[in-house]
């Protein structure tokens, strides 16, 4: 059921870098150089390069302000509603509560513009024509379009081919929105030319997306590129998620014991535990008990659970800054699934800080079991979970089991990150949709 | 942007039949005699075959209560948000506020589970196994399952077949949700026979399929037929919709001038509506001034704008009773439209009531217009409307032009009923996001 709120729209950022007891690393180059301002200011706008090196406030305020007009952006659709799954509390028979955090109602149908508006805004206000991004299955670059259509400033997008051609439904959204999307690898770089003509159906991968970008970002001098995960900047933006979280749970006099959440790169479940993370550290909003957090990610790409703390490049070719980061190394190729949003070699810097000094946990699981646990949500909730959101579910039934068994009715929180709407073809292949036609028909005629 | 809401879910539907200065016609067989309680229920559960008939307290209260296990179901998702669409005021430089009731959020995407779930709920407590529908698009088909699952009765669903094969992705979240779907003309009716030995691949239509699922409940003792709207109760269940509205208006001091609303049978509009319909008969929750209330159809279905009010039957083979209601006849083809749910021959007997008796307006929408008036909404505010829904939108443009003109910053308040997320190939189409490939990489490759 849906929770009332009458909790504002946040007006700051909760800076968790500013907080944490030890220096969140910045990026470098591969000689082991810091990245300078004037550098990165050539990739990203000038306030997002500010953010990722902790200039000025990103270093010490714990508190970032949130410009009006993204503000203004933001209240069309903040706060997002807490939802008390009561229907899944009962199809799996738990005596405890579980809430989620519904981002899948929000533009675009996910967590993306919470980034993607401040970085449209920093953009146009930096008078910079155009933004260039990547995305694998879809959702970053349908927020970024949006985006930017609403701030005035371009968008490109370099799409995986593979997600392009196979699931057209996310790029006409991003098409409806204003971006200019183009399948990756493309003949328009170098990069992307070299392997677009040894095979024109080349499926891409975010890593070849993200080499493009780079290479297109260094040819326009009034463009830069956006990300939608891994820097700090994202990290930032997103969270709004967890502050609003805080509020809506003291509303309700709700304390967990537990928060879970999904994590390609990571930055939505940085921002949904950003308040409780920051308690950890002594500061922000959140002045009650401080559950656990759990970061789930797929077992295909074991980062945080099988992956090594060191610096890497945040793209497949080497063209980005490097990153201190867990990561399988950028070679790592993942195998194609569903939930393209996980599908990444790396964790945001934040994530595996905080992972690394133990703030966070780590749980891995199955494509099969995340499916598995969104069909469960979706009959008895009526709410279709992007195949990423699943893990999140998954995780939430597996703890909830547990909690059961030791005789604990505990709380437990999680990030509905997406909408499945536009993933109804996962849900189809995992579930075998097609194939009952004849064997339902048959059935059916019984009579 | 979303508005607080403290109002709890409504205990008990507002049954304006009850409420009329005149008797609402009912149901009645070819030959002029009227439906029999035995009759009807041979078609419909007993619940709600009392419903059609007006019997009992149907007659004669002005509230129905909601039983309680309705009510938990309910209180899964109701209530609804009302958004103040501050991003569309804009866009279209209107000094006056538009709302609008999503719906859309609901299960499934639409409003359809306010009358599917009571629905299953009457078939389970009869001891009936199953319920049987026809769908077009397929939101009735998706809901109906979904409530049908949950509430521990089996579902059968005819789909047009053209829907069933070129938009599989509803058909995917009907299955999904626990629905048989058979494509339709099926192989399992003498009605679908016919058809579809003479062409396997005949794409059907919602007159068909309500033929061929009234020949299976003929067959089955234990099935019943289940209707998404032109029936009263579909018409009854829906006020859940308008009852909230009022409550929440109310909370925050709004007085709509006009509200407005898509129909295609006609019971989203009338639940929508209905606590301004009643007012208007000096009853009901609403004590606030009473708004003009405007239907808009398809101008491709111009049943109100143009067609008669007599008695007609509901399906296209005759199998049905006839009802009393302002129709373009059975006969009518109309061509194939994205908006499905606009697609049927006749409106519901109280719309058509309504529309009559001069409570109710009516205006006629293009397709064309629809959609660009749901691209514009969803550029502006980041909700993808489905394209019936974008019918309501872009009459809510051409009156906000009109206040505007007069000088007048006027209050509107719309019914969003249905996600968009599933009819993107509606939105790809009318806009020719296909063929747009070419052309955006040529621009995207001009560096």
């Amino acid at each position: 059921m849906p929770m009332h709120t009458q909790i504002p729209v946040p007006e700051a950022w909760l800076n968790l870098a500013a907080l944490l007891p030890s220096p969140l690393p910045i990026a470098r180059f591969s000689d082991g150089q810091t990245v300078s301002f004037d550098g990165l200011a050539k990739i990203y706008s000038e306030e997002c390069a500010r953010i990722e090196l902790l200039d000025g406030p990103y270093g010490a305020d714990a508190w970032i302000p949130i410009p009006e007009e993204v503000a203004r952006e933001y209240a069309k659709y903040r706060p997002t509603p807490v939802h008390r799954a009561r229907g899944l509390e009962k199809a799996i028979g738990y005596a405890g509560a579980i809430y989620c955090k519904r981002e899948d109602v929000s533009p675009t149908g996910s967590h993306k513009p919470n980034t993607a508006i401040p970085q449209a805004y920093y953009a146009r206000k930096q008078g910079l024509a155009e933004l260039i991004t990547d995305t694998g299955a879809g959702q970053w670059g349908c927020a970024l379009g949006w985006s930017c259509h609403n701030l005035g400033v371009r968008c490109t997008v370099f799409m995986t081919r593979n997600s392009y051609s196979a699931k057209p439904y996310r790029r006409y959204l991003m098409q409806l929105a204003g971006a200019t999307a183009i399948a990756s690898p493309s003949p328009f770089t170098k990069c992307g030319r070299a392997l677009f003509e040894q095979d024109p159906g080349h499926p891409g991968s975010l890593g070849i997306g993200m080499s493009e970008a780079m290479e297109m970002v260094a040819a326009r001098p009034d463009a830069r590129l956006a990300l939608g995960c891994m820097s700090y900047y994202a990290a930032l933006h997103q969270t709004v998620i967890g502050i609003e979280l805080a509020g809506q749970l003291q509303e309700h006099r709700v304390e967990p014991d537990l928060v879970i959440g999904c994590v390609g790169g990571g930055t939505n479940f940085t921002g949904f535990i950003s308040p409780f993370a920051a308690a950890r550290f002594g500061h922000g909003p959140w002045r009650g008990r401080i559950p656990r957090m759990l970061a789930v990610e797929s077992d295909r790409i074991p980062v945080l659970t099988q992956g090594e703390y060191r610096y890497e490049f945040a793209d497949a070719f080497g063209l980005t800054p490097q990153v201190k980061m867990y990561t399988l190394g950028r070679e790592f190729l993942p195998e194609k699934m569903h939930a393209g949003g996980l599908r990444y070699h790396g964790k945001s810097p934040l994530l595996s800080y905080l992972f690394h000094h133990g703030v966070v946990e780590a749980a891995a699981v199955s494509s099969q079991e995340a499916f598995n646990a969104g069909r469960a949500f979706f009959e008895s909730e009526g709410i279709l979970a992007a195949p990423e959101s699943c893990h999140a579910i998954a995780q939430v039934i597996r703890e909830a089991r547990h909690f059961q068994q030791a005789g604990e009715a505990a709380t437990i929180a999680f990030c509905l990150s997406g909408t499945g709407y536009l993933d109804l073809q996962g849900y189809a292949d995992t579930f075998q949709l097609e194939g009952v036609e004849d064997a339902m028909s048959v059935e059916a005629g019984r009579s």
